[in-house]
Order: structure tokens, then sequence, then C-alpha cells
């Protein structure tokens, strides 16, 4: 199949041009000026911008928790990614048994993707514990099954302790690969969620008070320092939600320590205030980390254009407001935690960010699109529009306006954490190897035909640097 | 003219995959993979790295000192820079007449210029004092001459006052210009050089010493802060050495403020203890500011790969050791100032920076090609390897082992500042607009070929960000 | 004479315990706990504070200015002073005719104060131009006369330059005294106090419009970075008003640089709202720096607890509003520069500072009366409480509560910049060498019974440090 | 009992004089120049410096470990505080049996103080376990018994979890106490050794890289976060080792955070290379936290110097080296943690701080003497030279030179961490409320004359600032 792109501005996370794309048989053959291709699909992408498919590092879908599933499987989660301009997810899978092997979860989940995934996909290891035969799992999950990142938690019942997070770090720095850490106090939360819950305090502002900011500065210094002691071991913090936390992510990278950081729309456009909304409007933004204030909100936004955060992901992980949210209606800690946003990433970016100055469109597609396919082993095949990576394609209307509002987004849940946000400038085509997915904010491809793909190792690449 | 170059690893300031390039009359018009085109002059770059012309965005061709001129003119100094890799320049122009109009030099310099210059080319205008005229001509080399970034002076005669840089950085500003700073202390420095031969302290270690750290720390932080009085005025600090200089840097741009910095090899990978050699070696290295201590080298390194620092250039101003340089054999400041590095500044940052580790090969594109050409209005035409833009290409040879000496280079001068230089990758072919005009270190050109370049500004577009 | 203070709580620098003091012939005798000792004046103190006698190191007495004389003599302004609890001044003299030697205006002052100041005095030497006479004189000032603090500008007409600055310093430095610095950038506050003028701008809000935060924030770092050159020379900066200064000073004794800040109370607690005050009012505010923001304001007193800045002093030159300050009625330019404060400094800093828990009472005695006595070479004579030194005491009633109005003070002006403020404890006896000099507000002592104090050097000390 | 200490220079915190000090019945009556009274005893202090009575505030007396038991009981222990001019030492006691009250080891302890001590005393307490019921004990420990300090542990087995710190924080706070820590990760230093005996690596050097700077710091981080949350609680972190700890000390405390931190001699003046010395006498230096880097020492010197270290303590905790130590001899995880120290910090940092020049004579009063006395609520009986205060008083003679050696010292230990230094000045008479106690480096006291004394919370005093 033949895909002609024409006429388009074409922007990459470094250059900004006008151009035309030739992809063929899904793979980018040619960019050009005035490209005279025969083509089966050609697309007019005059007055539009044309960037890389978005590359969302960070979904859950088809996850279940104790209290409530996400809503979302990888059918209905793809097509909310593709219709909102995500051509690649990286899934992090949910726990498993107690004591089960690496690869346990990474067969369930192969078994989820499979023939439902409309988009390509990868998943991230998870790490429920740590012992030599986890440990020498790790070699064949990177070379064999092509996972070369995992998360280790630092709260929750599979947290890791801090030796065991010694122990994994090392081995997997040895191996080239990265781990993945949601870094917040345990002991701390857990002590103020129960002392909250017997003092009778149990609306959803609680959630965010039993999560002080401090708990997310804490761990995350602990796990820089932990990742120094292992070496210098890569480490990536997952969804980052405080001007604390950034410090401490700041003056390691200034000491030249490979550490990587990643945001999500939520920790920059909303703030806490939303769990003081009446109704219980508050239990839409259950999610963990809390939402924060609108100066943390602020530093994350200076932090991304100084290149301090590398990714903007999603953590989307979607529950029904007017049922499983509602768990938490009487005790915020019955409410399952998540929202969705793997629809609404890409729009929000643009229109918040680019389009009102906070950070240029080369950033835009950094750490949309490059940035993440890079630390996760993607690059080149996504994250970019070069000859020879995939044919996944956005394109963007920067004219078109856009009220937010839960109608028109495919998310298989019944709010968008983002309603009312007038936006300008909105995806209009996803393009996924060369074959057009969603148009118009509608999907418009075939369910299952996202492939998985087996991703590299880079930090065994001393030359690797972002 | 049709020119092919095939199957190179091809780089730019964010991308690194393998491909074709496809240019005609001297423009980029495809890249691709496997790319079907017949050419005029086609290129293997099997194994090779193929990067986008290098831009140096500071030399000082034809320039006529008190004491002595300059050893290179438009033809030798452009022919040197196309054998490093080099396609692109924009020269400083030197100081015309007391009391002269901003197209006064320009005009002079287009004279050198034409006829001679071997790669494209453009100016930097010059500031010798400030009124209401100079302030009003603006408008016209900006518009008509494409001339949209200025240079201060905070030392020698020519330098600008306080104030009257406040009011020159307030006008360029609302014009989309940018203001380049020579950021030194005059007075100390004066007064420090006159102690010395006083004292009968002339020898070129002497030349360091007149020029403290703090001389151009305080210069920076006060030009700084001149620039913020200036409402954040655009401010590009030329040839930045010091550790205390970047720490101010930093701070700035930490708050957004729009300063960007320049610093040359000669800061990264020479030091101090080169005023100390026998035989009056050290003389071969007076410029100013002058060489600092390995530690500044290592910040600077850092400030690189950290961001802090957008560009490399070359200060390029080269004299003869055995005869102009000698002027200054008794007497440090009877020493003409300056060095080459214009031919030197490719290979050696190649080299010493990507091969040995200390920035990513993206880095080295982005800080030798693509930033100098964005901060200064040349982009996409210059600067990277995208369909539209000039067929600038340089193909590096990252095999290739090059022990640096006088006898290969081609500045019009009897030293190099790195002799004896192991390198390993270097620039073997030299492509401009299409046109392979340097090849295994040798011209292979025309005279007069070069052009000269309208700039655009680009501050006045609120989404610039660098 | 005999004088005994029983029963108070004695507080100094470190020390806080209740007991007696003992004081014969003007100096402290004992220190002690149910002391039986002969008295001619028995004061009990009981329920009292003791503290020592204020040291306020920068007045300007029998100031002359351009357009105006300030309104305090020596014999006033030591009334004022002793009224408010200081026993000791410093004043910064005036300048003299061009060219004049250093000791041209200590004759003048000497005799401006001898038979008129009511408290001790000193005076700090005041530096016009350099060369190598006036080096050469220091000598003679610091021995001979006891003169071992000079002042140095940065702008008005006898400004220094930069490198006489250095020079200055480097002499001074090896005498062991200390160069205090008012530093403004001359040239930016110049051209903008003629811009505004010129543009019409000309009330009292353009004052502090044309001397920008960076104005200070610059010329504090470049004297910093000279001090720094001329051998880590001791640099005091007097009447520091901004955070960014402060930021200057922090990272400069990090280093362990010996730099010293004093502020004073109108950059604690007055901001430039003021200045919109209606009916002209902020022209009572006009000085120079003007007032800052009032996040300047809570830097400053965090510095002061912190340890950044060492000494708080009044910079006191008040002028009539009713006639001197309504000559910058129509225009900012000729307001005379200054205000009254020498009376009001330990009321405030007590009230504001101790009893708002903003320092503690030791910070209080040590930045009001120690410090400033032990940098200036005037300790332990003054600025303490310890047996050899001066009996220079003050007692606050801390249950006192005065509303600050013009009516109770003393200096000869029409207005008190702090009209209004409500204090909670207050100076009610101010005993100078064992001497009742002030009682509940009033003067009681005989005119012209100041003494000079021939000041000692302390920075020969390596000891020495602060 | 009357005792006359004559014509000293007596040095307080922040005061420095000449004069003669009355003391009557234990009490300092009164201080002056040339005081005329009766006395039993009459010092004569010409030529010689006075200070107060050294306030050590962490010595382990009597402990019991598992393997062995600290070799100095209070009777030893306390000689060699005396005649190191100590005068009053707060002991952290040991742990007592699991689940026991708080109360409990005071029991203990008041056993093995009383009868023995020879100069005054005072306990910290230790927190084993939290619980309700412990907390609930707080209140009589402090109102009762005058304990208003605790310590816990951050790791060793009895380590208190991130959310008992919080709650414990929480509570001490509101009755106006301070938490000391110990502040090291527990996991982390656990894995270490096991692994580094797993792999052979068994001799001393193995004792510090199993408990790498990081350790420090992200523990020392982790509990002011801590501190942060449980609303500001006063935190005391004891033996602060590294710069890396110092930074976050340093940031805490430039926000305004109650932070103080209190270092020992060993960290300033030992580092690691020790663990290297032949013959296993790295032994010696096996406590807990281990010796750092020189560049940590001068971090630490610094840190002392700019207010951000408060107090330096000793952590003397004596083994025998010929028999003890040598349990650690094949395996440094079996040698008991600890080294003497209580007998040389005195003379170590007045001679290695003062005479050397590093920090000024009224810091060491301030950091040996008066800063833990104020923190720990000794103030104003201890910790200066005050009419009210005890009579201890430490008379240093600045002209003796003494090298260190085990042969002078009175420990009941074998060795002396500083064996060979070379010091100029020493304590040469301990005076412990009047009465001389130790004499030219002997001890002339009596057995078990030591009080106890209850101290008083401070940090409910809105005013207590250091």
């Amino acid at each position: 199949m033949r895909t002609v792109i024409k006429n388009g501005r074409i922007v990459t996370a470094s250059d900004d041009f006008e151009g035309d794309i030739y992809i063929e048989d899904g793979i980018i053959r040619e960019i050009g000026v005035g490209l005279k291709k025969d083509s089966d699909i050609l697309v007019d992408a005059k007055g539009k911008i044309v960037v890389p498919g978005g590359v969302d590092a960070h979904t859950h879908f088809n996850l279940h928790t104790g209290s409530a599933a996400a809503r979302d499987d990888f059918y209905t989660g793809t097509v909310a990614a593709a219709c909102g301009g995500t051509t690649c997810i990286i899934d992090h899978m949910g726990f498993g048994p107690s004591g089960c092997r690496l690869d346990h979860q990474l067969n369930v989940y192969h078994g989820y993707a499979k023939g439902n995934a409309v988009v390509d996909y990868s998943f991230h290891g998870v790490v429920q514990h740590v012992d030599e035969s986890i440990l020498n799992q790790l070699i064949e999950m990177i070379s064999f099954h092509g996972i070369p990142s995992f998360k280790i938690y630092m709260t929750y019942d599979y947290r890791v302790k801090d030796d065991d997070a010694l122990r994994f770090m090392e081995r997997l720095k040895g191996l080239g690969g990265i781990t993945a850490v949601h870094a917040e106090n345990h002991e701390i939360i857990n002590y103020l969620r129960y002392r909250f819950v017997k003092e009778g305090k149990t609306s959803p502002l609680y959630h965010a008070l039993s999560r002080p900011k401090e708990c997310e500065g804490e761990a995350i210094n602990r796990i820089i320092e932990i990742a120094k002691m292992a070496g210098d071991a890569p480490l990536y913090i997952v969804h980052l939600t405080t001007s604390v936390g950034l410090k401490y992510i700041e003056e390691a990278r200034d000491c030249g320590q490979s550490v990587y950081a990643e945001t999500c729309p939520q920790y920059l456009l909303l703030s806490e205030e939303k769990y003081r909304e009446d109704n219980n409007e508050g239990l839409k933004y259950i999610m963990s980390p809390p939402l924060r204030s609108k100066g943390d909100n602020e530093s994350l936004w200076n932090g991304i254009q100084r290149g301090y955060i590398q990714v903007i992901a999603t953590d989307h992980c979607p529950f029904h407001f007017e049922t499983d949210k509602q768990l938490g209606r009487d005790d915020f800690t019955k409410c399952p935690n998540g929202a969705p946003g793997v629809e609404e990433r890409m729009p929000l970016i643009f229109s918040e960010g680019v389009v009102k100055g906070r950070i240029s469109i080369n950033k835009f597609v950094e750490v949309c699109c490059t940035n993440p396919a890079k630390i996760f082993g993607l690059y080149p095949k996504k994250g970019t529009i070069a000859p020879g990576s995939d044919g996944d394609i956005v394109i963007i209307d920067p004219d078109r306006r856009v009220k937010l509002t839960q109608g028109i987004l495919h998310s298989n849940v019944d709010y968008t954490a983002y309603e009312g946000f007038e936006l300008k400038g909105y995806p209009v085509m996803t393009i996924s190897r060369g074959e057009i997915i969603a148009k118009d904010y509608e999907f418009v491809g075939e369910k299952g035909r996202g492939r998985f793909i087996k991703r590299k190792t880079v930090f065994n690449n001393k030359h690797f640097c972002l």
C-alpha cells in the first residue's frame, strides 16, 4: 500500500519544514518537496501540521484492581488513543499472582492485546518481588521477549524494598535496560489514609491530603540515591507531579546522573481545587499521585521546556464515574484510582502547550513522540518522521477549535477530566503504518490491526544521551 | 545539477537513521530509503555519517586590527571552513571609522566577501556607538539588508556603555533581533594590563592573569541584568569561557530569560597551562578571553550537554606565529589577539565530544549546525538535513584517524592551536548546495562560489524557543 | 559616677539571663546576680529587657546636598538616636571639594560633631577619587585618626570606576580595613531618570522605576567580583534592598568570601506601594535605593535570621516633607533623597522583628548592636554588655505599647515614614557611659557629651569571622 | 564555696573580653573587671582563655551491645570528659527490653550514673517502638523527668518506620520537645553488609563501603520531609558526616524549617583512608556512620562556620582495640561500632578549628558549649558564662603544645583515634560548679559528684531560634 501526504508543515523534535511524505508498505520511504509518487491513499495536508504519531509510554488497559476493573481493554483503549493522535502505546502491566515469573503477566497481556489493539504496542515489565530467579529472568525478557523496561513500585502491596530496588537496578543496568519507578512513600500514605478514615475525613479532598507532596519528594530522592549507588543505573520516574520532586531530578541531572522524568496532562492542567467540587465531582480526579497546586503545574511546564522532564504520558486508567467511582462516595480509600486521558493527551498538549506559548512545537513532538520512543527502545521505528521509520503520522489542523467533552471521546467511560476545555488545534487524521485509522475524531481502522513491537536496549550504548 | 548521497547514517539534531539524500539545483528535494534517482554526482556514504554542513557563527575574516591584520580573507578563510566541514559562516565585522553608519561596514564586508567566499555567508552587525540615528538604522539593516543580529562590546575602544546597551537591546528586541555581546569588564582589564607591564610582567601568562575569570563573570551577569531590564531582550553571549559565567547564564535561563551562549573549541580543549610553555609558545594562545582552567573546560562540556550552552563557534582570527605573534614577544599587550580554528571545529568536536562520549551525536549536530542557524535566522535553509533546505552536507568517516597538524590545514597561518591532537572520525567530504567542495582534506570547489544569505528575525515569533 | 541596673533580663547577642549591672566611671565593671554596690544612680529593671546600646552604622548628619541640607545636625540627630535607644553612631561623611584629601572631610566633621553630639560617634571615610596620594593617606587615616572603614559609591558624581575600586580595596585590605559600597548601576539609573523626565513621567513612582532592582543586583555582584579579584578584600554592602542582591551575597559568603551586608528598617517594613499614595505622599519615601516589593521585605528578614545580612542600620537622612521634599512635587529628580529613621530603628526592629517572631531577641541585639561594633572596630567597647565595655545600655519595656507618630520623635523633621505603626515594646531608658540620657522618650542628657571613638582594624586578624 | 578566676580572656558565643569571674556555691555570681572578692579558690587566668565548660550532647556510657560492652561507664567516661574540658554530657541511652516503657531505660541509666558521674549529666530518651502508650508517656518524661529530647533510629533492629516517625514527631512537637535522629538507610546497608561478607570482602574498608554516603543523604532528606509533614517538627540530625546530607539540611533551613545538625571531630578531622591502614588499624575507626572523604571534612567545617551545623558532639563509644575491636579482624560486621572522643573534642576543635583559622573562637564556644545547651534545654544553666549560670568553666592555655597520645587520656580504652595530632592550645583546668575537677590533664575531683539535670522544653517558645 502506498500513501502520500502532500504539502504539510512537517515538524519533528528539531525540524520544521514544508514537504511531502511517501509511505510504502507501512514504512516511510521518502520525504521530499514536490514528490511525484503514485499512491493508493493521497492526503492533502496543506495548511496542516504533520507530526509523528504520538507515543504514550504509560497506559493501563485491561487492568484489574481489587475493587474494580479499568474500563478500557486493548480495543477500546487503543481506539481512543488512535482518535487522539497516538499510534503507539506502552502498557504498564498489572500485577499477577504472588511469586509469579516475569513472563507470566507478559503472556497474559499478549492475550489481552492480540486481536484487539488497533495501534502498535509494547509492555513494560512489572516487578512484584526481587530474588535471584527474577534477576536471572531479565535477560530472557530483554533479549527474547523484547522488554527492556521494568517498573517497580515504592508503594502498594507489591512495593519493592530499597535493597531489592538496588539489586534490581544494578542487574538491569548491566543489561542495558531502564527501571521505571512509581515513587511515593508507602508507610506515610498508609498511615494518613488510615488516620483520616478513622477521623471521619473521607471526602475526595482527603485523598490528596493523604498523599502530601513530601511523600513524592522524598521517594523520588530516595530512588535517585539508590540508582546512584547502583552505579548510575538508568532511572525513569513515572508521573512526576511536584516541584519538590522536580528539584531532586534537576539536581541529579545537573550532576550527570541518568535520571528521566515523565509527567502527565492532568498534572500540568488540573489542580487540587478539583477535589473540593460539589457532588463528589472530586471522585473523578482520584488518582495516585493526586492533583497538586497551580504552582506545581507551572513548575512542571517549566521543567519540560528546560529539558528536565523528557516525557508526557497519561497513566490512562479509566473508571466509570457513575458506578465505579461512586465506590468512594463515602470513603475515598474505596474509590478506584485512575482517570482516562489517552485520547486527550496530544490535543491538550498542543493547544495548552504550543498554542499558548508554554512550549515550542518541536518540544511538543519531542516529549509526546520522540523521547518516549528513544528512552524505551522504539526509536527510530517510532517517534519520528524519517525514512525507514514506521508510517505513523498525525495531522493536526491548527485552526480547528474543539470544546472537549465526553461525547466526542472514545474511552469506554462516562466522563473526561477536561470537560469544557476549549482547544485550538486538534488531530484530524491519524495514520498508522501508512493506513488512515482515525479521521475527524472517528476511528476508521480495523480491530486487532495493532502489532506488538519488540523493543531494544539503549542504555548499553555509551553515546545514548537525552 | 543532481546529487545523490546513498546509504549513509544520516544524523540531525534529533534523528539518526540510514538513508539516501537527493539534491537538485542545490536544494535537498528528497530523503529516503532506496531512492531511485538519476544523478550527476553520486556519493556512496556506506559506513559514513552524514550530517548537515557546519555553521560557524563567529569568524573574523579580513580583520584589520591596529597592529596586524588577521591572515585569512574570505577566500582562504572559507576554504579552511569548507575543508573542515563548515558550509556557512557568519562573520563578525570589524570596526569602521568612528561615527559611521551601521551599513558602512556591511558595504565594506560585502566587498571583501563577494567573489572570494567559497561557502555561504552572512555578517553580524557591529555597534560602535548608540544614538537615535543608529537605532533608526536598525530596521533597514534587518528588513532590507537581512542582518538581524548585532554585536556590542563591553570592552575595547568601541565598548558600549551600560545605558547604551539597554537602549540598544530594547530597540532591537522590538524588531525581533538579537544582541550578541563580548562580555568582559573593560576597566579592570585595562588597569591590570597597564599594571603588569609597569611591573615588568610581560610574558604571555600575564595576558591570562590580566583578564581574570571574574571579569567575564561580572560582565556576563551585568549584561544579563540589562537584558532583563530591556524587557527580556534576546541576548547571545559570545565565546563563554568560565564556569562562573555559565552559572549566571544558567540562573537566567532557569528563570525563563532569553539568554543564549556560545563557546569555542579552544575553551573546551585547551587550558591556561599553555601560557607557561617555553619559547613563547604561549603567544599562540593569546586571545580574548584567554584560555581558562581544566575545571572550566569540564563545566563548559557539561553546560553543552545540559542545554545551557547552545552553540559552538570558533572566533577564528589567525595571526602568524613567526611574525605577527612575535610582536608580543617582549610585551603580551603588543601581541595581536586571536587564533585559527574554523577548520578544526567540526573534527575536534566530533572526536573529542562524540567519540569520547562527552556529548551525543545529535547534540554535536545541534550545537555545531542547527542551533546557530536557528538563533541567527538561517534555519531551515541552513543547519539541518530536510527537504527544502540547502544541500549542505558533510560526510564524516567515523573510522578515519587523523593527527592534527598545520600541514593538513588550510588557514593562511603557520600553526594550529591543536597540533598533535589525535582525532578519530574526520569530515571526508563537504557538499555545498549539492556541489562537492572539499574532499579528503582538500578544497575542490571554485573561488567566489559562496553566496550572501539574507537572514530572518526569529525573536518576534512567540513560539521560538531554544 | 556609679550606676546600678538591677534585676533586668539581660540579653546579648548570645545570652539571656536575669541580673544586675554595675557601671563605674562610664565602664561596666560588674555583672552579677544580687550585686551589692553603692550607687549614685539606681535603676530598677524588674520586668524589663536590658540590651546593649544600639549602634547605628549608617547616618548622615549635617549633610549638604546640592538642593537641600539634611535637617539633622549632630545635636538633633544624636538626640533622636538617644531617644530611640542608640548610643553610638558611625556617620557617613558627605563629599568635600573635588580632589580633597581623605582627612579634609574628617576635619570638617570633627567640627560638626564636637560640642554637639550627645552619643559617642565615629565617621566612615569617604572616597571621592583614587590615586596614589589617596592610597598613601590610608595608613594615616587608620592608624592616626582611627578610621578603618571607607565608603565608595558606584553611582553619583563622585562614583569610583571599577579599576579604582579594585586598587582601593587591594590597598585597604592590606591595612586591615573594610570598604563600604553603595552599589547601584550609575549609567542605567541616569538614563532612566532622564528618559522618564523627558516622557513627563515625574511622579514619585518613577523614582522607584528609574532604579530597578537589577541595577542594585548587578552592581552588588560586580563589586563582589572586584573584591574577589582584590584578594578577598573585606566588603560591606550598605543598604541592601533586594532579594537579587541578597542572592549574590549568599553565593559569595557560601564560597567563603568576606562579604557583609547591611539593610535598613525601611527596606524591611515598607514597600513600593508607598510611591502610589495620593497627595505626593510618595515624596516622603524618595531615597536611594528606593523601597521594593513585599517579597523583597520577606527575603531580607529571612536573610537576617539566616546570618547572610549582619547589620541593620538606618541611612538616616531627613528632609522636611512640607518644604524640602516638595522640590520634587513636579519632578522626582528634584526631590532630595533620604528619610529619617535613627530613632525608629530599635523600637521597630524589636516590635516588628522580635515580638512578631521574625527574629530571635539575640539576633536583634546581634544585628542592631554587636555586629556593627565588631565589623567596624568598636567592639568590645561598644555593642555588648560585658565587663570593660562602655556602660551603654538600653532598657526596653516589653509591654509598652506605642503608636508611632511624628509627635513623639526627635528628629528635626516633620514626618516619620512609619506613622501609625503600632508597636509593642519600646526603649524606655537609654544609658550612655553610665549616664541616663533618655527616659520615657525624652532626652535628659547634656549637649555635646558625645565622644569621638578611634576605631581599630579587625580584618588583619585572621580569626575575625562573622 | 567561693571561687575566683582572675584576669582571663573570657570568651562566650558572642563576646570576648578580659575579666574576672566570681563563683559562689557553684553559681556564677559576678563577672567583672578588678573584682575584689574573698575566695576559697583563686585561679589566675592571666594569659589564658576562659570559656564555658563544654557540653557533649552525644555520649554512650555503660552501653551494652550484643557483642561487646563499651569500655567507659559513667565514672571513667565523665573523668575523661572532665579532663578534656567538658562539664556536662547528655548520654544517649541504649536500648532496653523489647516493648519497654520510656522510663525503663531512664531508671536503668539513673542507676548507672548516680554515684559515678563526675560532671553533670542528662539523658536523651530512646524510642524503640511507637504506639499510643509510648506517645502518652511523653508528657511524663518531659514534665516530670525532665527529658525533652528523644532519639529514633532509622537503622538497626529497633529502627522506627517512617509513619511511626511521623506520629512520634507530631506528638513530641506538640509538647515542645525535639527528635534526634540517626539517619541511615537500613535496608541498603543491611544488604551491602551481607553481600560483602558473602563475597569475602570483610576488611575494615568494607565497613565504609557498606554504608555509602547516599545512604545517609537519602535518610536525612527523608526524615526532613517527614518532619515537614509533621508540621515542621523540630529535628536534630545526629553525627552528620557527608556533604550530601548537609546539602539537604541547608535547603531545609533556607526554607525556614527547624532542622538542626550535629557533627563530630572524627568526621571533621579523619577520613576514609584510615580504613586502608595496615595491620587492621582500620578497626579503630569502625563506627557508624563511617569516616568519609577529605572533601566531606571540608564541607562540614564550612557548614559549621556558616551556621548550618550547630553542634559538635562526640558519639563517644569506646572499645578496646586489642580485644573488642579484634572481633572484627576477619569480618568487619563483627566489630563493635564506636570510638572514644569525649576527652579529645574540646582540644581538637580548639587547635584544629580556632588556631588553624577554620572557625572563630566565638564559634568554637557556640558549637561546643552554648548551642547544645540551648537546643536541649540546659541553657542558661549550662553552656555560657553569665551570672546565674552554673560555675562550669574551662581554662585553655593557648600556648600549650600537646602531642595527643593515649597515654595522657583517661577513657578506659587502649587507643585514641587522633594519636600523634600535634595540638596548640589545650584545656589546663576544668571547673565544675566552682570546683576544680581537672588540672593539667589530671582529674582531681571526687567520684559521683555529678548531678542529673532536669531539662526544659524550648521549642514551644515561638521566639526560640538558632
